[in-house]
């Protein structure tokens, strides 16, 4: 017994002498945890991994904070660094690694839209809406400028905090390529708004301005996407000429994790949208790189991709939930929990506000126009403007930037406002997120059948005749078989998107896939028993 | 050309308000370029990826100070913790997990007198003579207690800097076990002796102090042991009982890794060795954990693991070389040059003794002792000696925590230690490293085809009757079969290794499978047609 308390009074002393070890394996364990919960919930159509790693995060907060008595639930001083440099690109990876590219680039004309002029929309509404709020509560610290910057941040909660599918890829393929694109797209967006806000004077926006703005945000987008290819394609090259794999399979890995992370430093680097970068990479990469690799670095890449992934986005919602006790905030802010819920409810409702009012109407804008293509039925835009609401850990950090760089300003008023998005956050991420799937089969999946089949009616001529070299790619390989392939000349005149398609397989085939590899160039068999043979001598050797 | 000096004029502004992001594109670029080096030089004997990832290091090293214009050749601030939390880990996880179990438990007795009595004859004869000759030099503001600490360093300096391999498991699997063990298990001999310096009045020490030392070892030693073996059984019984993989491939991995890390951390939080836990974790997970995942888990781990722990020794040696220029330590140390070279020599020459001490005189014991197992022959001992003398990137971290944390003391002294210890391990890296594998093969493997069967010969009945099961295990099946097979009953008598290893197969058969799974225990069969489809359904489908 004394022995034990020995221990304790030893480990005691060892968390207050090493913070940094005692956060690490705070959060290890916690990530243990949520990894076993949500293996355990996985059947329950309620609850989530998320849902399960922010509670888990608000237990321990709590627990923390009893344990110190009160002073401060944070265990690990969270910087925008550790999410932007180290969090969030495995996360943006990983989804241009697994996306379904045809699906992605078939819808890329309603990405586009709502990721450029929903965000504007939402931008200037969200702002005008906030500034006369503010007016109204009393709170007249903050300027109209302050105000645009930090509404910038809330264009982030309505459209950046998208990222993490709650839509399956599988089930509602076309609603979580325009809720996913949307997402990344913004990203520079919100970039060129931003800077946008800290230059221009905003009493005399003209015509003049508003085209700057939008050749700023050509430059951006393309700049960054050209960055993301070329990278992907330099990778594909030079795997392909090396081959590294005679070596070791280790060293293919490395190369591609690193080559994509360095893509996106180096776009964070020269102000790019790292974020789009680093999401074209990996598309390119899944479709050329990963093909010239050895079977192992195959899987290998796929499911350390994925698991690399998977762990930041659970770190993310313990943090959140962690921090979401911190007292220092909360006592910083001296506002009446009265006015904390008003401005919450006031924010969240302005956030709802703002989403509907560039998903409906571009909407039927895409609904008017583009007759031939499918249709967003209305059950459809409500699925795209719920979904863009749930999840907030991104808004969080961009919340924290945001307030704890301006130092010198009025520090309870920022308080409030951290403390306000919190709760938003979290009042969000968990009613909102556990609703979301059961309402999703609810308002979509009862009458989906239709709808599948219509989606899956894409399947051009191209796919057909690379059906036969289909080795197994990562992602555009899906439900194709099961459509039913009575008119695809049919489908194939009437769909301009197809034809670009079509076009583009054909430069694919002659140029490109011959000099960066690629599937079907590649000296691969599939299911071989050479490739079988290969993979288990390397698995018995190669250590 | 305007735009491309705007451009980089961007880039320098990048530089100055990013400094973490430059850090970590430069960190990056130079990995990327280490990786393909270390790729085209993989044949040449006289080069390897160490060494370029240290010249690398040097030159960008020398880049950098150019531009700052003598500033400071610091590009990212190197703290213990991230070496100890994030570097290490995932080498000593690695190499417990790919090593030969077999050879490993076979040579473990040598691996504890190296690593015991050799670290405290090394202790105590570098630290006399490191006395001795700062007395001579001059420098008398250390005492005899900040020498005797600070080369607790150089222990580590001499014993610690063995954990990447240089010797390949499967040319010299002897040398390679004996060498590597010796360097996990003397990371509890320098915890003790450390401990032990900063406490113990030296000045009466007696037999009952060296039993209560020796007690201490014992407890560090077998507690950080127990502590990995049951965070790798929980991991193994965790795994075969939720099957994990029955939902997603992606969680096995993850639970797999984060165990890992957490057995790491709880270990530093209860002062245990954390080397020795995680090492021990590595090897029980490669026994039975790593059997109960899916086909695509095994192959993830395997690569993932390798992946991980070649970045983080790769990026290790850059950062040595990088930081090896760094001019604000070479100012700080206003000795002259020639007593810069002079102490480095000294400490050289100390540090070839110190090891010469303990290698010599124990293997000469062993051979003695030990008539019926393998003898140490005078060329392994030199092999032994000579390969525990490379490598000191840990050094570098270890002198950065002893000389850095005690601030208070003379700051020169300091700055001057440090600088001698980066020649020594620049030295010792490119000179040794160059040297060694050239050299074992003059030495050992142009006669070594009579040891290479005597090596062999050890085939335990219980291989014999396993060879069956075996489905291509991560670590031990090596050239077993390749060995003549006359003599096992003749060997098992004369082996006593053997008869603990035949019982250990039998309680491990009868008890510990049925419970934690492992080979042969569970439903897998290699090869099979089942498991080819299962793994390319498994690319195809889960994403």
């Amino acid at each position: 017994m004394s022995s034990m308390v020995q221990t304790l009074s030893s480990m005691a002393n060892a968390i207050l002498d090493q913070p940094t070890v005692i956060a690490v394996t705070v959060f290890v364990a916690l990530l243990c945890a949520c990894i076993v919960i949500g293996h355990l919930v996985e059947e329950n159509r309620w609850a989530n991994e998320s849902i399960a790693a922010l509670l888990l995060g608000l237990a321990s907060g709590a627990v923390v904070l009893l344990v110190r008595k009160g002073q401060s639930s944070q265990v690990l001083v969270f910087n925008e660094d550790l999410f932007f440099i180290y969090l969030l690109p495995p996360i943006i990876f990983n989804a241009g690694f697994q996306v379904k590219k045809k699906r992605f680039f078939k819808n890329f004309s309603v990405i586009l839209l709502f990721g450029i002029f929903g965000t504007i929309i939402s931008f200037c509404l969200i702002t005008l809406g906030a500034f006369l709020l503010f007016k109204k509560i009393g709170i007249t610290s903050l300027t109209m400028k302050d105000c645009l910057g930090n509404k910038n941040r809330q264009i982030k909660i309505s459209s950046k905090a998208i990222y993490i599918q709650v839509l399956s890829q599988e089930q509602t393929p076309f609603l979580y390529s325009a809720v996913f694109g949307e997402g990344v797209v913004n990203d520079a967006t919100s970039i060129v708004l931003f800077n946008a806000v800290q230059s221009i004077d905003i009493s005399d926006i003209d015509g003049l301005t508003a085209l700057k703005l939008l050749g700023n945000f050509l430059y951006l987008f393309f700049t960054s996407t050209i960055l993301g290819i070329a990278v992907g394609l330099l990778s594909a090259f030079g795997i392909k000429t090396l081959y590294f794999g005679r070596h070791s399979t280790d060293r293919e890995v490395a190369i591609m994790m690193l080559l994509a992370y360095l893509s996106y430093m180096v776009a964070e680097l020269l102000s790019l949208s790292g974020i789009l970068t680093i999401f074209f990479c990996g598309i390119v990469m899944s479709h050329y790189t990963w093909h010239n690799v050895t079977e192992s670095s195959r899987v290998t890449t796929k499911h350390a991709f994925a698991t690399l992934s998977f762990i930041a986005e659970t770190f993310i919602f313990i943090y959140v939930g962690m921090d979401a006790l911190d007292i220092t905030k909360w006592k910083e802010s001296n506002a009446s929990a009265g006015t904390s819920i008003i401005v919450s409810l006031a924010l969240f409702a302005l956030v709802l506000v703002g989403r509907a009012a560039f998903v409906y109407p571009i909407s039927c804008i895409l609904n008017c126009t583009k007759q031939g293509s499918e249709e967003i039925e209305i059950k459809k835009q409500f699925i795209i403007w719920w979904a863009g609401l749930i999840r907030g850990a991104v808004t969080i950090a961009l919340a924290y930037n945001q307030f704890s760089s301006s130092g010198t300003k009025s520090a309870n008023v920022d308080s409030m406002m951290i403390t306000c998005i919190i709760i938003v956050v979290l009042f969000s991420t968990v009613v909102f997120g556990s609703v979301t799937k059961p309402l999703i089969q609810a308002v979509l999946l009862n009458n989906a059948n239709p709808l599948t089949s219509r989606e899956n009616d894409f399947v051009s001529l191209e796919d057909l005749r690379l059906l036969s070299l289909e080795n197994g790619g990562p992602v555009d390989n899906g439900n194709n078989q099961s459509a039913p392939r009575r008119s695809k000349l049919q489908l194939f005149i009437r769909h301009p998107t197809s034809t670009v398609h079509h076009l583009w397989r054909k430069f694919d085939d002659k140029f490109m896939r011959p000099v960066f590899g690629g599937r079907g160039f590649v000296p691969f068999v599939p299911g071989s028993p050479r490739s079988t043979a290969g993979e288990t001598s390397d698995l018995n050797n190669s250590n």
